[in-house]
Parts: structure tokens; sequence; C-alpha cells
């Protein structure tokens, strides 16, 4: 089959002290301190068949991810981006959606046919944060498209217990439309995650501020909107990121360079201040850190981004507002899987409205190309 | 000033044990067991002047509420048909939004010529029950245009802690729609209280199922599409409700009679099933209790209608399926009528799709006498 | 090796309708339906060798529980007295905690020598109730000791993934009563599941009235007083459990026959009622159904035990205190192992007050037969 | 009466930016910028009489905070050290029980002879904080013994509706007792908002680190083990106070100097971590800031000390652990102080072990130099 493979070059650097699980597996858990000229191979692999409990898919839609490029991008010494867990060569690819059309021998809840849209943590079900139901904080976690092969591919082998059916999306929207809109379940999953599994306290009529406009941020803002925000104010830096936040029905998106935050919030919500801010940004030091008047009482922070230095937080008005912060990552366990689908079918969110283009496998190259620009929120590879 | 008055005779029924302070004060916890032949007058009154903490409001927009109706309907024996805690004679209304002309001379929060909406829960805020933070259960509780004067008049008295302003709305859709919307936030209250501050797990993408398309569910089904649900399914006996249900965004709306309600749920869901159900109808037995096979792992019911008789529950699946059931009443404490104001200034929700009409006070006769067919859901009178 | 099996005639009643899957594996949903003159036998059985995810335990302590007597138990017409899920023949014992002794090959979690406690429920972790974090609702949910082999033997095979480290508990009380105090994590997590996962409303110093002084109305007692109650009431009709209940620490203990429920709680709570409620006794129609005056605003009702009719409930009552009501069944998920045995390692509880024998395994038989009399709270038998 | 009265010089620093509120009420916000040569004087002064809405108390035990030896104290410029919100002259005293011995015309819910415990925060009720239930947030506070008269007196005049009841304790430990106990209910109550009304996810089972072992931090360890905490591991420079932390029961009690905390925590926890973290050493930066490997997944940290520098937080681990922060002030709401009570009735907390010496009203000079040193963790001042 064809599939899109990530090819970099083993080279230690000095400094970096190698675990020897590290070291046996070639799964690295800080990539760029290992993974040397990144590059991207189009080619024929072998296809896969699958272990007893996974499914084979056909895929049928993925997107293009923020840490994908990360991955495929070297910085000025040739080291590849990508802080995280990955390994190399690995097929790419964790934000995608397909159809069943294989299944392995002890599957039970999957039929060939369904259509699905697929976890990227790989979490074990075994270890004690498992357990105790915080799947997001596995501690054997594997990650589909960094550490195991993904979805930029005609043919993926998962375990039938990270897919999600969608046919409550194709129901109302036919099976076409359904994969595209699951290839965008796992990256608006992250967003679900920070918004309504954290701390539990999101209530309608909440006034919101989000940093950053990317997918993540984008996700959170069509979230916050269905979910019934007040006010939902959006900080980016980018012109072209806050139009598209503003068509996807931000009542204000703003630059957050040189402005003063607290005045800016406090302004645009009558003077009652945020309810519940999202760190989607990545430099909480710059987002997070400053806010201050602005912080209604029982405000809460969801710091989802990651990246920045350490920010230095003003605990005393935290204690004199009443404020909580959190910090979020992952989508997996509590069902957000089905509850965004969910979403997804009953209209209340589309995140198409943030896919600039949808395109062949075979154009996967000049879709990173392209993307180098930043220009686009997000394009889908339909291999199939 | 103008006012409408309900007017009844004093005729205790002899079986009725009244305390001595329901003799003292007038106010009857059962008014049917006292009020007999109920009629409503529409004549000048004393303008009212305001105590230190209270302000005087130039009301805009009052809703005739179901309430409302049942004081000033008698059964066939004569004795009003409304059954809770009741005066009379006494000014009715208590679903307002208005203008303050007058301030007392203890209040710091509000300003002439604010727009604000107010509680009808009177609220002693000193009894363990308030302390507590359960405002909707004070033990001293008074209730505005049952045994105080309410608001279908030209001006009301009322304190300054139970108004919430409505600049928000105003902001968005200026005053006249503000205060029009305003006049609902209490209705809307009811069913926020219910969903959103009771057992505090609703989760977007949740299934919802209502019981009543009255303005209470109609409420709820509006916060629920606002909140994010997955499928909303509505049940009420009146095609003519249904039709509004229908046109307010329902996935389906259904007659309850006759059919099986398990079986129906299961097939608008797609077989999983429903995450929440809100009773609006005020028939427990009728609506909660046949609910079985089709409640989803996890399953919360809101029992807000008053009525019916005592359910007989099966409590074996509440316990294979996890389910939780909360009672509810009330719209005050947690902020509510904040959020519901948010709501409405964003646009996330319009409770004017359910007013058939806009009526001035002098037709505050004719209004009640076309509301006894019950084919209109709401009509707003605007005294000013 | 020496196990306890229990053997019973296959006897399908004529009304019983059987699924396919019930007929092949013999694994039946409704055991009183079809199992006929139930016996145990204490003999040999092969020993148990480990499936790639399982680890061989040593059983070091196993209590024999309401269930087991039930199975073991027949009414009149010699149909085995226990009505839910189980199979025979099959090795009783599901309350039990052991010694590592041989490890699979894929276990990395466990070691040889580890002492660990094991949850009854062997949920898939695959299903959709599963995967949303409900595990206790496991859609494909196997029981150990009832349908797969259970504990009172001197080995049994178990999955790592059910098992929980005794670790704690041995570095405070060492290893023999780690052990004891292990095989009672179990019932402990039932009680700990209904109180503290289901609602999340606890608070220190809530009033607690239990209904049952069994193992699990006991355990529910402990984890009370552990978790800072105010008052707490203990109803049960047999003199002697009063006795253990007013050893562990009950306020109260009193004999529910022919009292007013209500009014003996209102006195013993000063006028201020109860708060939380904990339905152990399976009689729901007797226990929750009557109290009404006695609910405080706010109070919760988590109703564990299993049996009785179908309670009719006081709603209004529910809706003007503010009440909720939730079922609760399992001890899975959430980290309620590891909770529980952290409570037993710091102290906080000590279920072995309830232990009124230890035995070898060679007097098992004896020992189902003196507990026919149930005089006695819990046996421990030791078969190694 | 006699009563001790705080005098200090009015004497603003240049360069303090005061309010006309301020310059007004003297009621100065950062009292540390204005207030100069702090004294007490023990003398007569006017008996009081009710408002409508208060009753006149008897003080019957009145504990010295810190917060009162820092209004006593001054630093070396003169100026008093206490950084908070505070009037003179003014009758010292906050935490404090008495008996009621005069009740307002209003009041309904006490009468003369019952026992209360008061809170300090003197919430106004009708702005919107106090509104939306966060009342230890409101807009208007006053604080008992700060900027209105205190306790240390013969007797104190306040509003019914900060009054709490002691007959839960008096029923168990008789008047005496339950007065001095009642005493403490403020202090503990800054503890229990913190724990239990703040991110409401305590688990019976969490294993604690508390910072701190003044009143707060050992208010905090009692409710930590009486609300069924694993391990507790206290912090705090002084050995006397280490002491009195353990004889209170905590699983350790270290010296937080010159050591590895994350080190120190997860030798002691097994390698599992904390799951709780409370702040009550007003230094977040030395605290807080440092806590990164020892956390477990799912950590909660409570910020209630004031002070410090603000902390630098790890939040990438905060995000890979799943963990929350939550600032928190105050002891009203909630039904704290109900609960706060309840466990000292049921004996489950008893705050007198940290009590070190009573001693009359007519005393409290010589009580405030004896507490110059630090040694005593509370004294308590019994002025009848």
């Amino acid at each position: 089959m064809k599939a899109l493979t990530l090819n970099a070059e083993w080279a230690p650097k000095p400094e970096y002290q190698m675990s020897d699980r590290e070291r046996e597996t070639r799964k690295i858990r800080n990539g760029f301190m290992v993974w040397k000229n990144p590059s991207l191979d189009l080619g024929e692999v072998p296809d896969p068949t699958p272990e007893p409990d996974e499914v084979i898919l056909e895929i049928k839609a993925v997107g293009i991810c923020g840490s994908d490029m990360h991955m495929y991008e070297a910085a000025d010494d040739g080291y590849m981006l990508y802080p995280g867990y990955v390994t190399a060569p690995n097929i790419l690819g964790h934000e995608f959606a397909g159809k069943v059309v294989e299944v392995g021998s002890k599957v039970t809840e999957l039929q060939v046919g369904d259509l699905v849209a697929v976890e990227e943590i790989q979490w074990c079900g075994v270890c004690t944060a498992c357990r105790r139901g915080f799947v997001n904080h596995c501690q054997n976690m594997e990650e589909l498209g960094f550490t195991t092969p993904g979805a930029m591919a005609q043919y993926t082998p998962v375990r039938a217990k990270y897919c999600w059916k969608l046919d409550e999306i194709a129901e109302q929207f036919g099976e076409e439309e359904a994969l595209v809109m699951g290839a965008m379940v796992e990256p608006t999953g992250v967003s679900y995650q920070g918004m309504f599994n954290r701390l539990h306290n999101w209530q309608p009529g909440n006034n919101v501020v989000i940093f950053g406009a990317g997918p993540i941020g984008l996700a959170a803002e069509a979230l916050a909107i269905a979910a019934g925000a007040g006010k939902v104010i959006m900080f980016d830096p980018s012109a072209s990121r806050r139009r598209v936040a503003d068509d996807m029905g931000a009542s204000a998106s703003l630059s957050p360079i040189d402005i003063d935050l607290d005045e800016a919030i406090l302004e645009l919500t009558l003077g009652r201040g945020v309810d519940y801010v999202i760190e989607c940004a990545g430099v909480a030091d710059k987002t997070i850190e400053p806010l201050n008047r602005c912080l209604a009482v029982n405000a809460s922070i969801i710091d989802i981004g990651m990246g920045g230095k350490r920010p230095t937080l003003p605990t005393v008005t935290y204690k004199q507002q009443g404020v909580q912060l959190a910090g979020s990552l992952g989508h997996s366990g509590s069902g957000t899987f089905q509850n965004v689908i969910r979403l997804m079918a009953a209209g209340r969110i589309d995140m198409r409205k943030m896919v600039s283009a949808r395109m062949p496998l075979d154009d996967a190259l000049s879709a990173f190309k392209r993307l180098e620009s930043r220009e686009d929120a997000k394009i889908i590879l339909q291999p199939n």
C-alpha cells in the first residue's frame, strides 16, 4: 500500500541522557535531541494485518497537524523541531477517520463497514493511571503516528478499543462528510478534554477568553460557542487566523501584542471579566501570567498549549478571586470522542470551517510544503 | 398607578389545618384550600415608595405564567385552582423586567435608569438554607406576585438584591428587546437551575429527553440546544406545543400517549439511549416512571414539574446503569440570572420564539381570557 | 491443588427465556432460574497456569460473602437462592488477597512476591461503558468467583489489571495482617464506590443514615466515620448486627421495625435531619421510601442494596428540599481499591472488627454451615 | 464593659495612594502603609446595643490569631506589621464563641441563651459575588475584629446571620467546652473551605502534604485526618510546631529547609506521590513552586497562605500529570461552620489539642507578650 513515511538520522546529541528503553526501542522521549535531517517519503509499504484485538481501517481522511509539521521541519542545526515522544522511520498521521475493512479475531464491538474515528493516545488500560480513569496520563502510553504507524496511508491497523463509531454523524451528513468531520474529532477532543473533563465547573453563560487561534484554539472556540458561552474573546497575533476565528463566531478577535490584556478583557465584558480562560498558544508566561484584574470571581484557567517558559503567577489574586488553574492534555477517556461526535452530528459544531483544502494522499508532499507558511488552518488528506 | 389585582374570598375548607401564621398574614400555603371565587380587577392603586433596600421599577414587560392562570381560574367547587403559597388581594406578575426609577437610601448596586430582571423567589439570606447557599430552599421564602405585590402594574417595589442588570442584552439588542427578553429570564432560570446547578454533570454531547413543551419545557429545550446537546427529544400531548418545540430546534417531538417510551427513545438515539431526562410536565408517574431500557449508563434525571402522583421507580436499573435523579425548584442563587442573561445577550437562546403576543396592560383581562384555551405559549404584557 | 467447588444441576425452569450465549457458556444471568440442588465440594483440582496477562496468586485470605451463601443455599423448590449471574461447577471466592507466585509473559506491573487484593468485577476495558470510565457497568462483564474460577483455593489465576498492591498496608501492619485486611478491600470498595464516586458531594460533617448492618452496611459505617461524618445512625432489625455497628462507632443503632423513621432521625440529629442516606439492606421500598421530613436540604440518597420491591418515592419533597438519589453498584474504576487500601494502611478503617473467625480452607464446609445462622458478620478462610 | 482596644497613629506613608473611601472611613486596605506605633489598651468602653438584625453575645472564649499579633507588632520603621484591611482604634478578636444575651427586633433564628460561633467575614449578601454564592469574595466585605469591633471584650454585637449554633457540640461535651471549641471554628473553617469547597475532588485515601504547622496548617492536618487521608506529611521549619503536628497524628513532620521536597515526599509515599497539597505557610514560591516529580496524577494544590513572592510554576508537569491548583480564602458560605461544628461534636476533630493556655481577658496583655516568641500554637482568652 501507499504510505507517507517520516525518515530521520539517528544522531543523539552528546548531552542527551538516553534510557535503555529508548535505545532499545528507538522511541525517543525528546525527539529533537536525537533525530536529525528529517524527511518525508511517499512510497509503497507492506499491507497491514490485524492482531486479534485490532481492526484494519481504510483511511478516508487524515489531517495534517502542527506536530506533523514539527517532525518534518528541522532547526538550524539540522535536528527535528519536534520536542516530544517520536520514532523514525514511521508512518505519520494521527487525526483521521476510516472504514473498517478487516476485523481481528477477538474484536466484538466493530464490524466490517463501520466508520470510525480513532484516539491518538494508545493507553494501556492496565497501569494505575489508566485504572483510576486517567488514561490521558497512561504510564505506558504509545502515540499513534508518533511511536506507532500512523494514518497517512491507505490502510492502518488500530486496536478496536481506540475506535469510535461515526454512525451518528453519517445519519445526518452522509458517509463522506462524516469521514472528513471524523478526522477532526481528535484535535477537537483535546479542547473538549480541557474544557469539560478537568474542572467540571463549566457553566453556560460563562465569558471565555481563548489564547491561540490554531486548530486547538479554534476547536475550543467552537466548543465554547456550542456549550453556551457568553462572550468568546480570541487572541492571536496572526491576522489570518483571527479572521477564521471571527468567521467561526468569536465575539472579538484581537492581537495580544502590545496591549493590556486585563483592560481589553474588562472592556469587552462590560467590566465583569472572564470566567473561563483557555490557553492554546503554548506561551503561558505571555498569556496566563499577565491576567489579573480581568479574572472574575471563580474564574477558571485551562492550560493546554505546550511550550513557553514557566509562568510566574499572581496567586494572591487567585486567592482573592477564588481562581482555579488546571493543566490538560489528551482526549481519551470520559467518552470525549462520543461527545464530540454527537456535537458534530447535531450540527452544534462544524470543524470543516477550518479546513482550507482536501487533497489526495499523492499530494501529501506539496501539502506539507504549503503548510510551511502557516497560512492554512487545516489541510485534510484523503488517501482513499 | 394602574395594576391588575387578584381578588378572592376567604373561605377556608373545614378540613384545612391552618397555622397561626397563615391566619395572621393571610398568606396561605395551600391556596386552593382557602381562596374561593377568584377574580381579576384592573384598577388604580397607590404608587409604591421604596424601603431603604428597595428600588422602584417602571415595568416594561411582564409574562403571564401558568401559575397566574391557576390563581385566576376556579375548580367546579369555586375554589382557586392554584395549590401553592398565595395571598389575596394581591397584584399578580412575577416574570418581568423593568427600569429603575427610584432607589432606596441604602441601595449601592443599582442606579436610576438601570434595566433589570427580578427573581421571583424572595429568599431571606439569613436562614440556614440560605447561608449554606441553597436559597431556593429558603425557610422564610416569600414569592413575588404570589405573597407580595407583583409586576402586572405600572410600578413595583423590589429589593435590590433580587435584581439583575440587563445591560449585556441591551448592548446587543437595544433597550426595548432587552426588556422583553428580560421578562423571560425568570422561567428560563427555572430550567437552568435544574439542568446546570443540581447534579453538575452536564456534558456537551448528551442526548436529552424533555417531558412537557410548556414554557419551562421549551426553556429547557432552548438551554439544552444552547449547551450543546446531542439529540433533543420532546414529549408533549399537544400538537401545537410540539410545533413550537420543533420550530425551536427539537430533533424530534412526539406525543407520549400510547407509545413505548423506551423504544421510541432508543430508536431516535440509534440505540445509545438518553443521558439527560428533564421532567417539566408535572406527571413523574407517567414520564420518569416508565423509563428503563432507554437509560444510558450514567443517565441523569432532573425532576422539575410539580404535580402528579408519586412515581414508582425501577431502582434496580438505576443501580445497573449508574443513574441519578434530582428534584429541582427555583431559579435563585449560583448566578443563574446572570448566566441566563448572558445566554440571551450572546444570542445562544432567544425565548422570544415562544411569545405569541405582546399586549398593553389595559388588555390584561382579555389576555387572561385568551390564555384559557392554552393555545399560546406565552403572552407578554407591557404596562409602560 | 485444593479448592472449594460449587456444584449444581442444570435444570432450567420452563418459563426462563435463555439466550443462546447463556446456553453456550452455561453462565446464567438469573441463577435461580436454572441451577438446582447446589452443593459444595472441597477437593483436588488442577493447578492453574497463567495467561500472558495474568498472574498466579497464592491465596492467603478469602472472605465468605452473602452471595456465596446464596449460591450454596437452596429455596424450598431446590433451586439455588442466588438470583444473579453465575455458572457451575465453579470455584467460589471473590473477596480475597494473595501473593504473586507466577507472572504471565506480558505482565509488567507486578512481580513475584507482591501482595495484592483483586477486583471481583472483570471489566473488559473495551466496551463503550468501560472506555467512558464506567467500568462497573461494563457490557461484557465477568465476575470472579461467580462466572470465572474464584479464590477459595490454594491458587488462583487473575488478570494483572485487576490486582492492587497491599504494600502500603504491609508497611504499617506486616504481611499477614495486610493479607487479611486485603481480603476485605473488595466489599469495602462497594460502599466506597457508592459514597464517594457517584454524586461527588460528600462533605465532612454530613449526618449519615445507613440501612443494613451486614458487611456492606458496616463498611459504609466505617467509611462514613473515617471520612468525617457527623452523626452516623444505623438501622438493622438484628440486635447482634446492631451490636457490631455500635462497637464500630455508630452514634446510634436502631431497629427500623415499627418506628417512625422520620421522627427517629430528626430527634437524633437535633432537628437538622440527614444529609447522606446509604441503602445497604436491599429493601428500598421499606427504607428509602418512607424518608420524608427527615431529609435535610441538599440530602443525598445512595442506593446500593439489591432486592426488594420498586420504591414509590416522595418526589415533591425531593424538589422542595433539593434531594438527589443515585443507584450504585461495583467497586472498580476511579482508584477505589487504592483509596480503600490507603485508608486501611493509615488505620482510618479497620475492617477486621467485623471478622468473627479465621479458619483454614479445610474447614470451609463447616464455615458455610456456621454462617447459615447469620450470627457472624464475616468469616475469613486462609487457604495457605 | 471591659475590652481590649488596638490603637495606632494615623501616619499615611507618602507613597500610599489612598482612596476617598479609605480616608472617610479610616478603614485601610493595606494597614502597614498607614498605621504607626500600634498599641493595646485594656479598658472600659460603652456596652453595645443591638441593631434590629443583631444579637449581643456574652463572649466566653476568643483566640489570639497571627493577624492579631501582626496588628499589635510593628516593623523597624514603627509601622504596623499587618498588611491587610484594618482600622484603629478598634476592639480586636475574631475567633470566638459566646452566648446570646440580647436579641434585635427582627432576629427570628436565635434566642437568648443560644451558644454560637461567628463568621469573621461580614459578607453583604447583596453584591453579585454574594448572590452567586461566593460570599468569601464579597465586594463590600467588612471584617469583624479588623474593621468592625471584635470579641476581645465582655460583649459584642453581631449580625444574627453570621452566627452558627453550638448545640450539637454542647450535647456531647457540655457548654463550657463547646464554647472553647467554638472559638476555633473560624480558623478551622478557613482550612475546611480550601480543602472541601474549592475543587470538590477530595477523596478519602488521598495522600496529603501540608506546608505550615501554624493554626491553619494544624487545622488542615486535623481535617485531613478526619476526612480519611492516607499519609499526612507536614512541613514546618519550627521543631516545636512539628511536635504539635506529630501529636495531632501526622504520618511525618519534616523541616522543609535544605531538603529535596520531591524526594522526601516520594519516599514517604512509597513512590506514589501526593494527591492533595495544602499551602498554609504563605510562601508559595518556596513550597508549591518546587513540587514536581512528587505530584501524583490528578494531584490538587490548595493555596491558602497569604504572603511570599509570586511562584513560578512547572505547568508542563501540571499538564503531564493532570494537576489543578486553586487559591482559597475565607470560611463563609456553603455551610462550612455547620460542618466544622459537626466534626467537633462527633469528636472527629479536637482543635483543643493546639491550645496551650486559657486565660482571663484581664491577662490579655501578657498573653500577647507571651505569644511574641511564637512558642504557643493558640491561646484562648475567656472574658466571661
